[in-house]
C-alpha cells in the first residue's frame, strides 16, 4: 500500500498487536494547501480497555526485562530506519502545510531527539534497571542503617494525547524519553494531521525493533481511554489550555492521581535589550529571530514569539524593520521550493486565529501584514488556510490585558515599548509563565538582570547575541538536552531535559534498611555492607569474576618528611604548607607541614594497584575526591579498596568498575576518601 | 497570656503582620481525653486576598534577599528558640490525645526537621541565590552557544493545608523547605489541634527571626483563599484523599496550573519475609514494629501499617504474639506517664474508624482487640475518645477488596497470608500506591525480589532486620532526608527528601546562549566564557579581591620517561602500562607506556600552585577528574586553571573556590579535566 499516494485515506489504529479500523468512515482531513481529501480518520468500536491491558501486560514487562543501555540502542536502531525513510515522511508531510524547513523541524528533529536519548541514555544511565537518585543518606551513627534513593520505572502506560502542528517531533519527543524508561506507551495524535503520525507508526511497527506492547496507536477519538487510566499511568497532554485543564480534572486521573505533564500554548515573549539599539548587531539578530519565529510553520508553534518587548526609543525602527522583512517572505504552496511559509493547518484554524486578532486589536493596532487578504507566489488562494504574518503594536501595554492573554496561534506577534529593565521583566511576567522567552543583548548585566527576573515564569530563556548568531538553535527550538514546558498558562509540564525526562515515567523511591539489603536492592556497593576480602587480588578478576563487595585492604605506607620534599621538588608543587613548618602552622587548617593531596592518593595507588597484566585496563578518572584530614610527617597510611559498581558494556569487551577507595591513617581517621574508575575486560586477563 | 492554661481560648490568625480573631465565635475544640473544651476556632472576615498579597509582596522579596545560607542559618536559629519552648509545647499536645512518645514525633520531630534543613541547607546548597541544576550543555561544536538549567524561587506564595494528627510536625516539615528555597507561606492547619499549631506560630513570630510576611497563619476555613491563588503559588495538602482531590480540581488550581502536592493516607503494608519464621529474631522485629505502628499515635498516622503480610504458615503465630503484646499496651489518659497509648483525636473520630471497622469485616475477621468497649488504665472511659488495637485476619486477601482500599485511620490493621514472594508484592501492589511498605528480612535476595517488586508503588520503603534493630528509625517515621509521599491512592505528591523538597519551591529553567552571558546569569564560569589571565597570579588574590573567570595559563612541562619511572618506583604503583611497552601496547587505549594519572595531576599541580602564602589557605578536594587522551613519554604539559566558582561562608574568615583545571598536551587535546577545590582567605594575605 502506498500511504502516501493513497487519498483519502482510511486512517488506522494500532491497538493490540494489529492495524484496525474504527466501525464508522469518519471525519474527512483536508489538505491544508488545496483543500483536498487526505485521509478519514475514525475509531469508534475499538476496545480502549484492551489497549490498556496490552500496553500493561505485554509491553510493560518486556521493556522493563531491558537494560536502560538496551532500551537506547533500541533507539538508536529506531532512529536509524526511520532517517531512511524519512522522504516519504516529508512527501506527506507538505499536505499538513508544511514547507521543507518546516518539515525539517518536524521529522528530522523528531528523529534527532530519538538519537539524542539513544546517545544520552548510553553516556548518562547505567546499564542496569534500576536508577540511583543522589547520595547515600546515613539514618544512623553506627552506619547499621542507610538509605539510598532509586528510580525505577513505573509499571502502567504512558497515554500521549498529542498536538496537531508537529505530528512527528510531537509524538517521538515523548516517546524517547518514555521508552528508555521502560514505560510502553499508547499515542494519540491530534486527528487533524494524524495521517502523518499514522505513518510514522507504520514504519516503526515495520522494523520491528519495538517489543510487542511498546506502542500502540489511537486514530481518531480516545473514547473512554482516559475513563480507564490508573495510579501507575502517566497521561501527557499538548494544546489548547482549555482541552488541557479538562484533562487534568478527569475523574480518572484525579482520582487515582494519575501523573499528569501538560504543556499548553504560551505567550511567548522576545526582549531587546536596552543596548541593542538600531545598528547593533542584536537588533538586527533580534529583528530576523521574530521573523523567523513568526513565519516558520506560519506561527504555529507553542514556543513562537507572541510578545516583541521592545525599548520604546526602537519600536518604530523595529517594527519598520519587521515589517519590510515580513513582506518579503514568500508564502504559498509549500510544496513550491519557493515558498518560506506556507498556509496555516485548516481553514477553519485560520478564522479561528483571524478572530483572536480581532481581539488583540482591542488593546493593540495591526501595523503589518493584512489578515484578510493574503499574498501569494503560489497556491489556491480559495481553497488554502493562507494568512499573511500579521504584526501589532501596543503602545501601552502595561494597561492591556488581551496581548499578555490572548494566543493567535498563527503568524502573529504584538510589539511593546518599555522603559527600563525592570519595565520589560514586568511585562514579560504578565504572560503568567511561558515555555520560552529570548532576550537579545550583548550586556552581561543586562543579561543578568533580565534573565533572573523572568526566570521562574518560564521553563526556558534564550539569550541572542552576536557571538551565538551562527551557532544559536533558535528562540523556538525546543532541544532533547533542554527542560521543554513552563509554570502557569503554559501548563505548568515539564519534559525533555535530557534525563530529566525519563525520570517523569518512573517512581521515585527511598529505600532505607542495613547497608547490605540495601546495596543488594540497588547493586552498588555501600560504606557498612558486607565485603569478601582476602584471596585473589580484586584487580586480577574479570567483569565475569568480580563481584560487587570484592575488596583489598592493603598493607601501609609511612609517609616521611623526605617524601613530602622530594614530592615536592620533583613535581614543582612547592606550596608553603608542604615546605614552611612555622608558614604550615600559621595556616588555620594544619598544625605543621602536610603532605601534599596528590601525594597522599599517589601513596594510595601505589598501595593498591596489581601490577601484572590483568582484566583492569585503565584508571580512566577519579569522583568526589575529599582530603578529609591532613597527613603528616610519620603518618602511616592504609588503603581499603572495594568493588562499588560494575557495568558491563553492551557492545564492548569491556565495562566500567567504580571503587571506593579509603584512606586511613595510623588512628583509622580517613584522610581521603574517592571512587576510582576502571576499565575493565569483561572476560580473561586482559592481555590481547 | 498564658495560652496553655487559658482554656477554652479563640484562637487567633496572623496575617498581614498582625494576630487577629474571627468575627464569629466560632467552632469549639475538645480535649481528646477529656472532652472538656480547649479553644474556639473561627476565621470569617479575614481578608485573604491581603495576606496573599502581603506574603507575595513582603514576604517573597525579603527572602529572596536573603542567600541559601542566609535562609538556612535563619532555620538553624528558629530551631533553637522552637527548642527553648518546646516544654511549653508538650504541655498544650496532650489535649491532642498526643502521649509524651507521640507529642516528642510532633513536636521534636518537626524541630528536628528545621535543624535538619538548616544543616543540609548550609553544605549541599551554595551561598548564592541561584540554585544550578545539572551540567553544563553544550549545543553546539564551536561552543559559542551552551546552555545551563538553573533553579530560582517562585515568585508566589505557598499555602499549606495540614493534617490534624502533627500539626507541629506537619507545618514545620513544609515550611523548612519553602522557607530555605526563598518562598513564604500561608499555613492553615486541621481546625481540631489548630491551637497547638497556633501555639508553636505564635512563639516563632515571638522570636522577630522571620521577615515579615514569611509566614502567616490562618485558624479556621480558609475562606477564599484558594479563589485567590495564582500561577507562582504553590498548594500543598495532607489530609483525606477526598478532600485533596476536591482541591486538587479547584478551578483556580487548574485554570492557574498551581503547583499542587497532595499527600493523602494509603493502605500502607508491612511484608514479613519467608524467612523470617517465629524464632528468627526478624520475627520478633516484625511484631514488635507493627504494635508500635498500630499504637503510636493510637494508629493516626499516614504511615501507618494497615496491611500485615505474612508467610502462611506464620500468620497463627504472628497473630498469638501480636495479640499477647497488643493487649499490654497500656490505653489512658496521654498524660499519665504509665500510657502507652492515648485517645483518637476526638470522638466523631473514633466514630469514624469504628464505622471503617465495620467494613473491613466483610473480608476480615476480628482476631484480637474489641472495638466497643476499651480497657483503660486511666482517663474517662465516657468523655475520651478510647478506642482498644483491633486486628483482623483476611484469609483471602487476594479475593477481598475492602483490606486493600479502606482505611480505619486508628489502631487498626489486618493479617493476610500469602505463600510467594510474587504473591507477597501483588498483595502489596494492591493498594494501589503507598507512603511506605516495610520488608522484615535478612536475606538479601529476598530483600531485593520484595522492594524491586514494589518500589513503583511506593515513596519509602524500609528494610527491617536484626543488623539495623537498634539504629531503624522505624517503619512509619518520614526522615527529612528521605522523600516522602507515594504515587496513586497516597496522593501522587512528593514532599521532604532533602534538597529535593527545596526544589518544590523553585522553577526550574534552562539559559542558553553564549558561553559568556549564561555563565553572567549563573555567576559559574563556563567553558568558552571570557577569562582575564596575565597579571597577578589568582592564588594570591583573597575572596574580595578574585572574580570568577580569573584565570592562569601556566608555563609547560615535558614528561620523561624517567619521570613516569621514577613515578612508579617512589609511589610503588608500578602497573604494567606504565613500565611494560608491550604488555602496554597490547592493552586496547594504549599506543606505549603512559604516564601515570596521578603524576599527571601531580605535576599539573607543580605548574599552577603558587607557593608562597597567601590567601589560598588549602586544597580541600577535586570533582570530576577524567584522564581523557594518554599522556605519552615526551609529551608536554600545560594547565589552564580558571576560577569557576566563589562561596564565601557566612560565619568563617575563608570560603570555598572551586576552579576549573584544564591540562593540555602539546597538540592542543586534553589530557586530564578536573575541579579543584580550595578554601581561599577572604581578606588579607591569608597568612594569620
Amino acid at each position: 500500500m502506498n500511504v502516501v499516494a493513497d487519498r483519502p485515506r482510511r486512517l488506522e489504529s494500532y491497538i493490540a498487536g494489529a492495524w484496525m479500523r474504527g466501525s464508522k468512515d469518519g471525519v474527512t482531513l483536508c489538505d491544508a494547501a488545496t483543500g483536498a481529501p487526505v485521509a478519514l480518520v475514525d475509531s469508534s468500536g475499538i476496545d480502549f480497555a484492551a489497549a490498556l491491558a496490552y500496553g500493561r501486560e505485554k509491553g510493560g514487562p518486556a521493556l522493563r526485562r531491558m537494560s536502560f543501555h538496551e532500551r537506547a540502542m533500541m533507539l538508536k536502531a529506531l532512529a536509524q530506519a526511520l532517517m531512511e525513510r524519512k522522504e516519504e515522511f516529508y512527501a506527506l508531510s507538505t499536505a499538513t502545510g508544511a514547507t521543507r524547513a518546516d518539515s525539517w523541524i518536524d521529522i528530522e528533529g523528531g528523529i534527532g531527539t530519538l538519537f539524542s536519548y539513544a546517545s544520552k541514555g548510553r553516556r548518562e544511565l547505567p546499564n542496569s534497571h534500576v536508577l540511583l537518585d543522589g547520595d547515600v543518606e546515613a539514618l544512623s551513627r553506627d552506619g547499621t542503617f542507610s538509605a539510598q534513593h532509586i528510580l525505577t520505572p513505573l509499571q502502567g502506560i504512558a497515554v500521549h494525547i498529542n498536538a496537531f502542528n508537529f505530528p512527528c517531533w510531537g509524538m517521538l519527543e515523548k516517546l524517547a524519553p518514555t521508552l528508555l524508561a521502560g514505560m510502553p506507551a499508547i499515542v494519540k495524535p491530534a486527528s487533524q494531521t494524524a495521517y502523518l503520525a499514522e505513518l510514522v507508526v507504520r514504519r516503526i511497527v515495520d522494523t520491528g525493533l519495538l517489543p510487542e506492547g511498546a506502542l500502540q496507536l489511537v486514530c481518531g477519538s480516545p473514547g473512554d481511554l482516559l475513563d480507564r487510566v490508573g495510579d501507575q499511568d502517566v497521561v501527557t497532554f499538548t494544546g489548547s489550555a482549555t482541552t488541557g485543564r479538562k484533562l487534568k480534572t478527569h475523574p480518572a486521573i484525579v482520582g487515582n492521581s494519575v501523573r499528569f505533564t501538560m504543556e499548553a500554548d504560551s505567550l511567548n515573549a522576545a526582549v531587546l535589550g536596552l543596548d541593542a539599539a538600531p545598528g547593533a548587531e542584536e537588533f538586527g539578530l533580534f529583528v530576523r529571530e521574530v521573523a523567523r519565529e513568526m513565519t516558520s510553520k506560519a506561527g504555529q508553534k507553542c514556543t513562537a514569539i507572541r510578545r516583541v518587548i521592545a525599548p520604546r526609543a526602537h519600536c518604530d525602527a523595529l517594527i519598520t524593520a519587521l515589517g519590510e522583512r515580513l513582506a518579503k517572505v514568500p508564502l504559498g504552496d509549500p510544496a513550491d521550493e519557493n515558498v518560506r511559509m506556507g498556509p496555516l493547518a485548516s481553514r477553519d484554524q485560520r478564522e479561528e486565529v483571524r478572530a483572536r486578532i480581532l481581539d488583540l486589536t482591542t488593546d493593540a493596532e495591526i501595523v503589518a501584514g493584512d489578515p484578510a487578504r493574503p499574498q501569494l507566489v503560489s497556491g489556491d488562494a480559495e481553497a488554502g488556510a493562507f494568512l499573511n504574518p500579521v504584526l501589532l503594536y501596543c503602545d501601552s501595554p502595561d494597561a492591556a490585558r488581551s496581548v499578555h492573554d490572548v494566543e493567535a496561534f498563527g503568524p502573529v506577534s504584538t510589539v511593546m515599548p518599555y522603559d527600563t529593565a525592570e519595565e520589560a521583566v514586568d511585562l514579560v511576567r504578565r504572560g503568567r509563565g511561558s515555555l520560552v522567552t529570548s532576550v537579545f543583548t550583548n550586556d552581561p548585566d543586562i543579561a543578568r538582570e533580565l534573565v533572573i527576573g523572568m526566570a521562574p515564569f518560564h521553563g526556558r530563556v534564550m539569550i541572542g547575541n552576536r557571538l551565538s548568531a551562527k551557532s544559536s538553535t533558535g528562540h523556538g527550538s525546543p532541544l532533547p538536552g533542554l527542560v521543554h514546558g513552563g509554570p502557569g498558562r503554559a501548563g505548568g509540564g515539564e519534559e525533555l531535559g535530557g534525563m530529566r525526562g525519563v525520570r517523569h515515567y518512573m517512581q521515585r523511591t527511598a529505600v532505607q534498611g542495613a547497608p547490605g539489603l540495601v546495596a543488594a536492592v540497588t547493586g552498588r556497593w555501600m560504606e557498612g555492607a558486607p565485603a569478601r576480602s582476602g584471596g585473589e587480588h580484586p584487580f586480577r578478576k574479570s567483569l565475569a569474576e568480580l563481584r560487587v563487595g570484592d575488596q583489598i585492604v592493603t598493607e601501609t605506607r609511612t609517609v616521611t618528611l623526605e617524601d613530602i620534599e622530594h614530592f615536592a621538588e620533583f613535581t614543582g608543587d612547592t606550596f608553603y604548607a608542604h615546605m614552611d613548618e612555622e608558614a604550615a602552622r600559621a595556616n588555620p587548617f594544619f598544625d605543621g607541614r602536610v603532605a601534599h593531596g596528590y601525594l597522599v592518593v599517589s601513596l594510595a595507588a601505589g598501595l593498591f594497584v596489581d601490577p601484572a597484566p590483568g582484566p583492569v585496563l585503565a584508571n580512566y578518572g577519579v569522583d568526589g575526591m575529599r582530603f578529609l584530614t591532613p597527613v603528616y610527617p610519620g603518618d602511616t597510611l592504609q588503603v581499603r579498596l572495594t568493588c562499588k559498581e560494575i557495568s558491563p558494556r553492551i557492545n564492548s569487551d569491556y565495562g566500567e568498575v567504580r571503587w571506593d577507595c579509603r584512606v586511613t591513617n595510623q588512628t583509622g581517621a580517613t584522610v581521603a576518601q574517592y571512587d576510582v574508575l576502571t576499565m575493565v575486560a569483561k572476560t580473561g586477563s586482559g592481555e590481547e
